[in-house]
């Protein structure tokens, strides 16, 4: 969006910001091999992003930070995937059989980081993310991942909505289209929570240390 | 969004689509004279949306379909706001005390109408309207009202994350800037539901009489 | 139940103990007048858990630990009561149109207490609680009110299925029987979160100033 | 309980009754192996109970009725057990490390029925499970599986709070001791939703085919 939408934005009061807490996780929301593999229709060109996902993934691991990573699984039946599975038929390469299946190179949880399953947009829908980050009394949640106008909006928007304050990692996210791209990023950081930098967020990792 | 956009979407096996149920329900999201003041700061300019969202109203009223509008809320605290409140300062417009409180003429619930009190976004979040729609054992959610890059996004997100069918009207929802309006529906027929006309929702309510 | 039945329990590692956090907040649930008006069908018998609980409240304000009190309320079409209004007809004594509307004396919201209007048993189904105490940042919950084997089991079970440490306190909750009462009472410390006394929630409630 | 207690219940104008719906589906909670095998701390003697089980699991997949069996499952790291696994450390005989991991026999998914995995009491809690049965336009849940005061209560009350008639099966669940199991499938047929035997179970479902 423009430097004007900014300004009409903030003079309605829209755009506020909400202040980091101090005790924040870090989300990869589905870094799958079907955003990285050049001849899956699905492939969204996200190498960059993975490149600062990888390194707020080692930051946040180092600073004793709870990480989370997500993966998209329906049950045997293939029913479990609901209206998503048949909205987007596309989901279908996230399965096990297919040849873009798993996490891509180093984005897939080792140690203690936390794999939640799912099979909705947000990472919140249908799974137990709210109640794991709760037990864990996180109140800010970074959020990275793919893709920016499907599971980072929506991601986001529950993590508000639970109340978390959530920060999206400008150069973590990433999309197959750089138009639904900057347009959710515009309305994230509008009406949602914080758009930061990849060095700002280093910064909110670090100093938990 | 551009043609262009919307064939590489196509190409990649997003942007399937969802058949309507056989039991809709209609919800008029947060019509509030918020939007059509004016001199509100939250101002957009919904004119023509407020008029076909009337006319859906009678319709679905006349065929015995379930109407549901939501109106914004926060207790005397002011505390159930949460990090909305906090993140959009606008939210106070709404309140009991503002001089923009209260519903849009000809959209305020009456008879048999559900009214849904939120303090979110999605009318989903923190309400008990999935249970309604469940009790009523409604499958399809025709979603209007006000705004589309804000609440209508949020609703029509859960509705699809909960089972429901989400159908935007298009000519029934608005918002302040037209390009934060086409791309937030752009996402939705891509994504998460179906984007008609008020011609089509019309149809889908008269057949249920 | 016996005291065999907490050995049986005890010996297959049932019943372990969930410590309280640093951040606590006090729930009244449904301090209303249908519970201790005799005349009532509803009637419970609850006055010395009401006594129990003003004094929680009144040391909970002190000690500027968030308070919440609970109030069942329909939509005016009454559809909003769902399935719960139909299995348990005798909601209807909640309703503004009955003779035992409103709060038990001294139990009503005020100054900052923060009001949560509910369908349900459970105080969590379908409002806004739970994004309430992630906002403020709360991550136990001192559980008093009415009753037992409905809205205080309900909502004891939510509170530890979304994270936060359930503590409910014997002297500050009541039913209409003593069966149900205590076979409640037992479920919840066996499997759900922790039964305390009044003195014990009263030591945690002032640790805090 | 008594039969004075149902009297007083019934004079009080709780237990009403919720009429099943035209399309049920049948959930097993939790046929796991840790119920069944004597030696395991959680065995429920719950042999009869898992018979009666296989036999509406094999009326329901014949009479094409939507069937779905739960299995508790921590990620690797044992993080997203939360407060339940901190409160039931028993809860770690689920796990696929321990010898009475797995399901009964003859109870585990096949076919076209739909594995839930699940982390709390509730089925619904932290699942898809209501998404699913919504997208599946389900509009009543027959309740079987292990065990009443834990999974099967949480299950039941949340069936009913999300708009699913809740229809508890009495001979297709169990628990460890009689005093619970009977206390909450008496609290169950007052406040949730309906217990019925098997044979009533049966003819709601063959009355689909």
């Amino acid at each position: 969006m423009t430097v004007d939408a900014e300004e009409d934005y903030a003079r309605a009061g829209l755009a506020g910001s909400l202040a980091p807490g101090s005790s924040p996780a870090l989300i990869i929301v589905d870094p799958a091999r079907v955003y990285t593999e050049p001849s899956c229709p699905l492939y969204a060109g996200a190498e960059a992003a993975c490149e600062v996902m990888r390194a707020l993934l080692h930051e946040a691991r180092a600073a004793g930070v709870p990480t989370l990573i997500t993966r998209v699984e329906h049950d045997p039946s293939g029913r479990t995937g609901g209206l998503f599975a048949r909205k987007v038929p596309a989901t279908r390469w996230f399965g096990a059989d297919s040849p873009y299946a798993g996490y891509i190179d180093g984005l897939a949880p080792a140690g203690g980081d936390i794999e939640i399953v799912k099979q909705y947009p947000s990472a919140f829908a249908g799974t137990s993310l709210g109640a794991t980050l709760t037990a864990l009394r996180v109140d800010t949640l970074l959020i990275t991942g793919l893709t920016t106008s499907g599971c980072i909006r929506a991601t986001a928007t529950d993590a508000m909505q639970s109340g978390f304050v959530p920060i999206v990692v400008r150069d973590a996210v990433a999309d197959r289209l750089e138009g639904p791209h900057e347009a959710n990023l515009f309305d994230i950081q509008a009406k949602i929570g914080e758009v930061v930098s990849a060095d700002r967020a280093g910064q909110l990792l670090r100093r938990r240390r």
